[in-house]
């Protein structure tokens, strides 16, 4: 099956916050492909990228990007499929920057923001899965599967004290 | 056609932002409820409304909320269906409390985070739609019209000057 | 005597902010329990745990949470006894997000929020002392006791400069 | 019956934010009295009415003070009653200098921290009546009742666009 | 002679400020040419306006634009020329997102970045005024002209209790 | 009596602030003289202002500024009087800017901060007299007379609810 | 000659910040008393301190304090002697709660606030010597000295890149 | 050829940021000059400095400050060249306290603001080569050939999994 979800990602430094997508998308054995495409300095491969990825066979685009984080809001305004942005912390104001530059888009081309850092970056995997679970069954059930796990593995270990 | 996207708000005072959604679901047809869940104040309702959300043929929520904005979290930890979350924006805070109270969701359960405001509330319905154009050609084709005609009328009135 | 306190926090990683809650407690003799109770991943077991304190007894909830910390206001939302917030220190916004979370309840359904991190949950404590005080004066005594002891500590070591 | 709770606030113009307090007491029957005690401009009445509070009867103190707000937390060092914070809105800054000044205090003395503003300062009397429930069960069954009713209110109206 | 700057805005909403802009090179005397070019309703049109300004003998562009204010970057992406971002006032968080948004760019794409609003739409004009004074000395002694009489007038009027 | 105190502000729109502190000397009868100095339109009138100050009598300068607010540390920078600063609220930013580009200055130059807006205004004045009560008996004695009025006018008027 | 300044802090912890203070007062050869004054577990201590200072032939108060830090503005309220505040860096909140604890005094009070941190810690010691200059040159002559020999050492060692 | 960009900072231990403006500038071959110039500790060189920089050749002016950050505003307000402004990430408050120093100049005094830190400091560079690149067809070709690489390298490299 080819790859379903496009994570991209504004440097090679984001890697170590969006690796926790793709372990995350592996974990649900859902196809994806991941490259850097960069907003500011690779700006004709983005909108190249952005154009190409539903006809490609893309159903959902992640993207992280932190500071003036542009990534997922362009690629948002060359797409029509849906764009899920991963605020990456920065390392001057902790993401705040990021978070803000992704979220707060215009009436009329939104990016689906998830949380600042790794939990977001996890969920960003999560969200895909439950996008494409209306067509994909399959994704849908480990959706499901991996939810129950994770409940389990709290009501299992209830004491804070033990390890 | 039953309702696709299911709307709630925290309080009946949402609606003047969330009633932004409702309008551009409208405008693309797709069909949608709207209901007051009260995250705090009818928080078995809110359990029960998402529990039964998908097998009452709801395949997207979007849940809006302001101050310490619960609904879209707690809505979320309840179904699989992708839960899309509008910050209010509150009276005191400018919805900076709304915005962290929705983002910010531990790794394990994601919402889908708009901008604060007006602005969140439009984009919620678009990424509806593009959420459900998979299954859905039509939204799909919608969306696009609708994308298409906002970018005709920048470019027909380029002139910042002209009202 | 069985437990009058519950402390519960979202994940066995908020232990090392709400040991100190423990500790304070076992100062001053109260008796508690500590459980982890997630709202995010086990929203249910929440549910249950907010409905049965009161009839199992105990008479103040302390809930500790970070990030998006919607755990003191649903347990809140589902009980009428006291519940105090302790917003845990988050990775990447120090807190700040975890207290807007807690805070910024809406009129209707209170959450008293002490300070972000260790202090405030040294403080959840003593304040579910003074709220037993009332109807248990020995924890009323051993709260005076203790902050007396607290004010001499100060008062005896007044010069900085010493170790 | 004497009052069991003592409102009181840095200055008159605080009374537009305190008054919801004194209608929720009103409301659920507790009684209550009001007046403006200056951390800042009247030192010694603070001190002598947070000595004086307990031995007159007084079980729970309610403060509400804007900016550098002093009051509650100078308040609960003079007292060992649970003394509950209402940062007012202030002109400038629009409350985020009252709730710091009130919820970050140091381990050892705690404030009982509420929403900014009228949210909190409605709050501020439920929270007291939940802390007076437990010895005065006429307060709980009020509270229950005021509870339910708020619950009622909102099944009752679930349609955000009927006024 | 043909427009030496470009001023392009996010939307018509953003002429009520960068219209200061306009009002200062008009005082200057400097050429320009205005126009709405909107980074996420006409990507493409952004796109060709940055990577053909300067063979049409632009020399400097000033781009505004408020909340996730990608235009200034993104334009900046497509061309070699100084590109001056002005951070329009925001409705819901006061421009900050817009400064974060337009300033926090990475290494390799600058944007000279001014004072959120009219301050920083006026001072776009000035600062162009001083970057085109090295070819054009006309500009160089307007902008010391202007900046001459802005001192006299302070100097002319010391007493603030003149009307 | 030639002025003691020198009132100095960025620009005429800043009198709405200042005129607190002119009116509070005006109530102390502290001598003084108020003056509009432009750090940025006029940085050799402060200069020369700063530079002078001491030897024409004066012995403390508030200085009162907004946004990037340099005036108070310009001027502490070219005197050894205490310089009084007093951060006004911008239009943008509520005074944030302005109190921390006057309070955050480094090691080496002080400027003593006060609050934002009408009431650091009213304190600069006060705080004035304290300085100069070392020296002048007759501004202490003014001071206590002033601090006792307020006290009493807190105490006679104890009760928020009358007007 | 006796103690001219009187340095407190709000606990032990906070001598790392005000050693800067008693450093830089050394250097000036200013006399000084330092000692540990908490204004929540020593409060009566706190209103001794500061009612008898003045007697004492304090001249000055710098009082250093973190968190919701009500040392400074407490000391204000009971001391006609300026009170200068040091915000200490908190431990979760960089200090910006400090600050804006001891900075938005209401009108009435004022605390003369200084830089967060050790920056803070130093000006208050200078600050506190061109207070005392009026009456005593002896200090101010040291603080022009100090200042000169600052201003030499930048002048003498322009070069950045030699260490 | 001598210098035609002027570096300054407000003290040494700016360098570890402004270095990076220096290694840019090196790469574009760009003749520059470094210097420490203090707006508090020397602010009688910053003015002979900022007077006589265009008579001495510079064409352009970068100027690194933390916390504060009174140096690019007060460079500007002396000076007709533009002045390229970065915000040094200061210890306490990561910088937003010089970033908001630095870009809030009132209307009639600009200052380019670049990001935070180290990517600010390389951008001032590249934007003074942009700026300079109308005079100096050179320096615009470096530009060019600058971005050109910075382009070819994220081309090269997509995949961020390889080191």
């Amino acid at each position: 099956m080819s790859a379903l979800v496009g994570v991209i990602m504004g440097s090679k430094s984001d890697w170590s916050t969006l690796s926790h997508t793709a372990e995350m998308l592996d974990k649900l054995s859902i196809p994806y492909e991941v490259q850097v495409v960069s907003a500011h300095r690779t700006p004709d491969l983005l909108f190249q990228y952005a154009e190409q990825a539903e006809e490609r066979g893309i159903q959902v685009i992640i993207a992280g990007a932190g500071g003036a984080a542009h990534l997922p809001g362009m690629c948002a305004a060359k797409t029509h499929l849906p764009v899920l942005g991963v605020p990456v912390q920065s390392a001057v104001l902790s993401g705040v920057d990021s978070l803000l530059s992704i979220v707060q888009m215009p009436a009329g081309i939104p990016v689906a923001t998830l949380a600042i850092g790794k939990a977001g970056a996890v969920n960003a995997a999560l969200l895909a899965a439950s996008i494409l679970g209306h067509q994909h069954p399959q994704f849908h059930e480990r959706l499901k599967a991996f939810r129950a796990e994770q409940t389990e593995s709290v009501l299992e270990n209830p004491d804070p004290r033990e390890a």
